[in-house]
């Protein structure tokens, strides 16, 4: 049995009400004891005066052990009212994805992976259809098949949820699933479900946006990842990305454009994710890239 | 007193229901005559069935005079059931700019319509306000007030229409125009009426577009350029673009990123106006660029 | 055995030096037979006095056999002395990759083909490295390995091109590989090998320009697609884009980014190839998008 | 007479080697005073073990003056052998541009800085033309015609460089000036003139780039601001864009196109130099957008 490599590096993100001092009480807590700092983002959002921080640092010469981090940060924490989490080098993420039936979402994630571009483990995936089963399974990673009905959702999220336990899975990534997740349970992973869906200027309600977009003549089309809240696509924006359309281009087009941007788009969100660059601010995001 | 000189080049914009020989039959028309085609664009909108030209052809040894140019291609107009117009180069769109207060739009096409960028004669500017005078009229360009209120404002759209006709006007641009034209007004100049406003992605109806933006932290906010219809902002889309935002733009950077990019936005579809390269296909716009 | 389809469209691409009446009398040639024109792209390059023509068309009440069509047409190719081809629908591409060990276009193109996104058959990949064999066999197609030493790089290449004769490949796309092509092979294959490279602003010479253009602190990174002349890099350029760099990014990230753009911009080329929507001029393309 | 307002913010820029406690102790000295901060980001170069940081702080509760401050924090400067400035709010950057005969990046400053983007004050442009006199004191800036030939360049230099001290300038802009500057003027103003100029993949050396761009065909231009240093056009780049290009452009369409591309670019790094987010890094620069 090898042992795991002592974490090099810890990431603090922090946000609290804004005060006089904040900076300065937590670089020197990290210079007492002994940590470089190698990064440090700091946002203040005026309106709301409230204070944002990510800072990285080496754990080279810190004189305490990487798993008292928590215990020794603590009460800083308390004293600024902050919501705060500290993430170790070495300790990954852990994902997992929901997919229905489309499949390019899921093959970007799954090509990335094998490329290390995300820091995470993905010990599995959860669908409500069997068809991708043959792709995740040439990559080595066990599929769930969870069919979703009307009458039977709760238990099925029960099933998921307890997949997710049983995996110590702390993301979940919506891969265009097409089912709505419900309040139970979105509140319960607040900010760690990330999703990708299409967007459009001007904004489509109802059904098939894409048809919409091409009857209204568009010349762009978007698309929008961001947290899910209970309110459908309504959550924290991570990232938002376009790509142009022309009259020449039919609905075949449009999908097809859209399919390639919604990848891209998501593939970005969930690097940024993976690598604790990103904080909630109410229904926003601070995004420190 | 020196004469105009003949037109060199024709441009015919023509769209009709789709039927087999319709390109053979106008290129006919134009060889026959000894007319060397420069460039064509067609489409064809499968959907609706409907068939879009754009095609110029060199005037220098063209067997009959410009003027009767028209009359000549009118019954092959009528044959096809065809919307369709002639443009005679040397024949200048004749362009006036609506204004309320801002300006950036306006000096964006002050500006290019000083270094001939716009085929275009601007020979008025109209506003609801007096504020922009001195910068209309240090370009040598006649600046006529004219206040519009709730109770006046049919009389206010007679002198502007009075004022447009009496200029031969054939394109309204309306760069930050703050007044929503009336539908007898805009039903007599469909197509010919362009208009710049905001775009986000998602969109946000009622009152300050820009805060609701900030608000809900969006990644990216857009422009539109559209023709005028009677539905507010509804008209068929000639131009769209957008600029990134971040946590750290203010709502005051994201209205002077709005500013640019509208400037931007409207200075491209003016010109594919008036270089007439945009045909209407309904709610949307073929734009052979 | 089934019997293939008749083909239902016609694409013709032609150049030749301008002169009156091209598209009339090629007009004429598709309405005197019964095609309906779908679609019809011109361009004149004025410097060059070059005439540049897409247009597909309808077979489907046309009077002569698809099988006809070119000997139908060369009379009229002769008289313009044109380069021309005509494409029918159903018979596609017949494409071959080259490879060395970087997978992402490979990939990328696998995926698209997969889809059903690009018109071709892809019966065979190349590659002078064994490594991508599984991935290329997971596909269903077979992989062969020619490794190319300089000694033996001559005998290298005629293995290849009868590998591709045989297969009767039209189209070859280096997917990063890695290898210079000789004058012998790019001369037989003129504006059928399809290439992708980084392109940055300045430009690096020399080896490792990743690692260049991360010394001097560039804030874009680019990829150009182009066609494979004999001049290394040189060919008639198909499609560029950029991603944005900013002082954050290590060298890691670049690489990474530039492999996101490389794979994207081949393949917009490939499409754009297998639509048949690409015309050599010179060292220039026209592209009719 | 009015006083002018005690300052309400200052930003520090500093680079220095990097050690353990520089965050820390910068932002104690800023704390232990009764400043609050409002922004700070920090980088470090891994390769040069370089570190560099920006951070600006409210002064509303600070216990030293304004006056004070770069006294104060000198010893720290020197303890961290560093490059530093303090800029206190209400002190504006006092910026001369120079000009040839082009307008189109002249005109975009007047214009942003009659609306009060950029923090500046704009006491003179100086130009070798004549030409552009009536638009500069139009806005009643005063405009100084300094000729430039082959044979007295050293004197109109010394000229120059006596108008901007005579004004207190600090930031001089190449707002496309036509004439290289010496060794000795650009070495006395490092880090403070600032350069737009046009850049293309592939770069192309020699005279008339566009004309070259347009020969080979390119798809995209592309246009640089930069940092002047003593290497004709190879100083720290500071922004970077590109604008997309077709064979329908004609050479006059690129350099139009150009002409959007770079006053737009360099108004982008006006305002990042202006609001000091800019540090060099040797050859490089960070900017903390």
């Amino acid at each position: 049995m090898i042992a795991a490599a002592a974490p090099s590096k810890a990431i603090l993100l922090l946000s609290c009400p804004d005060r006089v001092g904040l900076v300065a009480r937590i670089a020197n807590f990290i210079y007492e004891r002994g940590g470089n700092i190698l990064d440090l983002n700091e946002h203040v959002d005026v309106d709301e005066r409230q204070f944002f921080l990510r800072v990285s640092w080496s754990l080279d010469h810190f004189s305490i052990p990487a798993e008292d981090l928590e215990s020794a940060f603590a009460p800083l924490g308390r004293e600024f009212r902050a919501n705060w989490q500290i993430r170790l080098s070495g300790k990954r993420s852990r994902m997992a994805v929901f997919v229905s039936k489309y499949d390019h979402c899921l093959r970007e994630i799954l090509w990335r992976h094998s490329l290390g571009e995300f820091d995470i483990d993905l010990p599995l995936v959860i669908s409500n259809h069997p068809d991708l089963a043959p792709l995740v399974e040439a990559h080595g990673i066990p599929f769930h098949v969870i069919p979703v009905t009307p009458e039977a959702k709760a238990a099925a999220e029960q099933r998921q949820m307890a997949l997710c336990d049983e995996h110590g899975i702390d993301t979940i990534v919506l891969a265009r699933y097409m089912q709505v997740l419900s309040p139970e349970f979105t509140r319960r992973w607040v900010g760690r479900i990330i999703n990708i869906h299409h967007s459009f200027l001007p904004a489509f309600v109802g059904g098939n946006p894409y048809r919409q977009a091409y009857r209204r003549g568009v010349k762009l089309i978007g698309a929008t990842s961001h947290y899910v809240t209970d309110e459908l696509d309504e959550g924290p924006i991570i990232e938002q990305d376009i790509i142009r359309i022309t009259h020449r281009d039919t609905l075949e087009d449009l999908v097809r454009k859209g399919r390639d941007l919604e990848r891209l788009v998501l593939a970005r969100a969930l690097r940024l994710h993976c690598d604790h660059r990103i904080l909630l601010n109410g229904r926003k995001t601070v995004v420190f890239d």
